[in-house]
């Protein structure tokens, strides 16, 4: 009457799931069929420690909500004054008790300060575009063999999904899913880091060198992603009500060693890491009849764990 | 203390919006700046009644939730056996009281029996697959001059995004947001149509030509994409009281006309739709300081509207 087992009509599926971007810490081991997991679970068991790394706590914030932790990494190396500015708007509590005013379909997830009532302290108002950074020829940077239309060269750099610009010697962090940015106003020196965005769909590449990106969440994109959408204009709730408090937010850095998560980040620039692109770029197991052979740069996943006991 | 006016200060961002992909209808007229508007909207407001379509209501699903109505269009070009076999399957109501079983974040978001005890009825229990049409040569085929990194050429046929292979003679649907498809085990005959997912994040390419695609979502994605992810491996969920039910899936053509949505949708083969296209490839408003010159096939809204009074 129908397929077979229905699990295992329903698996091979998501065979996509790891290229799929990037998956909670927990979903990137669960997450995987048997043809998948041995191929990645390989690689991830032939691992070194030095092929993880563990985030710095000063660069690692906590974004607390109700339905639980998210864990954005900051990305000092491409937008300096933001993440500074970040850190002092974090650590005067700016973003205690504000919320999450805005969610639009596949587009982005936003937080602030939406009633603009609450004062910045001593953090500054207005930045310097910090858009690209000029010295992309000289950044250690992991290029990709894989084309991509919205820049000459895309691939990792510092760890973050970035592309670059050799004839003009500019790098910058690419909107891939999970990506942290910095809402502006039409001035390019608008920004300060107040208002905060997330990429939740189709990476909005066209946003690149036009706003500050300053970081990526390792951990807790699902309870972003699937908040209600407002329906006002640009996703906005139509009432406070339907905002979604912040209970805090913190630097890892600002919490007892004890008490800090012990997520480690696969290191992208690695012979480990280029065979997991790969094994992502030509799928392999059974499932696949035709191979893409290519891989897009917001399709490759960064796989994390938690530490493992010492 | 902050940047000038809030609301402006985070407008801008929103720019991106009309690019991410598939709004909701309602998102399309309402979520745009006032610059962003002014083009798109008077794009709309030069558009004849012949840029707009209303999909055949033979081809149109009504996916009811208890949260509201998903609708969806079918391509019965690209898959004729597929298509066919979810009409029946929806005329011998088959997905009425079934359920909503996984949601996978940045992946898809399932529907169909995970219990596995519903019988078929008079539809096929498996199909050929239908991945690509073999005639792709001579398909009416709007070719984007945008480079793709997955096919040699991406644009829109028969209204839907797709890409073909000259060389092969071969075209298909691609996996953007908002695409439906069909789940299937390891044999590519395995799929009926009595699994279906649809795209709720980063567009997962790589299963194009991989798995049958029959059909987008025109009205409805925020219903789907902010389902609960799963916590079971392939983000099904760990308890049957998780999954959403499905109330009744009914064609629009089950329905009395008086009763069906009056959506109309933007028509991909027109001059207007290529001056749409070029808007969005290059932002001419003033927040852009690095218009993009190029844009993805997945990141083009095909706008949507209610019909206009008669």
């Amino acid at each position: 009457m129908r397929a077979p087992a229905l699990s295992a009509c329903i698996l091979p599926l998501a065979l996509g799931i790891a290229a799929a971007g990037f998956a909670a810490p927990k979903a990137t081991a669960a997450h995987a069929t048997a043809a998948d997991r041995r191929s990645l679970a390989d690689l991830i068991a032939a691992s070194r420690p030095s092929d993880w790394r563990t985030p710095d706590p000063d660069n690692t914030l906590y974004l607390d909500l109700a339905s639980g932790r998210v864990i954005i990494e900051l990305a000092p190396g491409f937008a300096p004054l933001h993440v500074a500015n970040i850190r002092t708007l974090v650590r005067e509590r700016y973003f205690d008790g504000l919320s999450i005013e805005r969610a639009q379909d596949n587009f982005v997830v936003q937080w602030g300060d939406p009633d603009g009532t609450r004062p910045l302290g001593s953090a500054a108002a207005t930045l310097p575009a910090e858009f690209t950074r000029a010295d992309g020829k000289d950044l250690a940077f992991v290029a990709l063999p894989d084309r991509d239309g919205y820049a000459p060269q895309v691939g990792f750099a510092q760890q973050f999904p970035a592309a670059r610009d050799p004839r003009r010697g500019q790098a910058w962090l690419t909107h891939c899913y999970g990506m942290v940015g910095v809402g502006r106003d039409n001035a390019p020196e608008s920004g300060s880091g107040a208002e905060l965005y997330v990429v939740i769909g189709q990476s909005p590449r066209q946003l690149d060198r036009n706003i500050a990106l300053v970081g990526r969440v390792l951990s807790g994109m699902e309870l972003l992603a699937t908040l209600p959408r407002g329906t006002e204009a640009l996703g906005f709730y139509a009432k406070p009500a339907q905002r979604t408090p912040i209970l805090r937010v913190r630097l890892a850095s600002e919490i007892p060693a004890a008490e800090r998560s012990t997520l480690q980040v696969m290191r992208t620039d690695t012979a480990l890491f280029r065979a997991v692109v790969d094994s992502r770029r030509n799928r392999r197991d059974d499932w696949y009849v035709v191979p893409a052979g290519h891989i897009d740069l917001c399709n490759i996943p960064i796989p994390t764990r938690e530490a493992p006991a010492p």
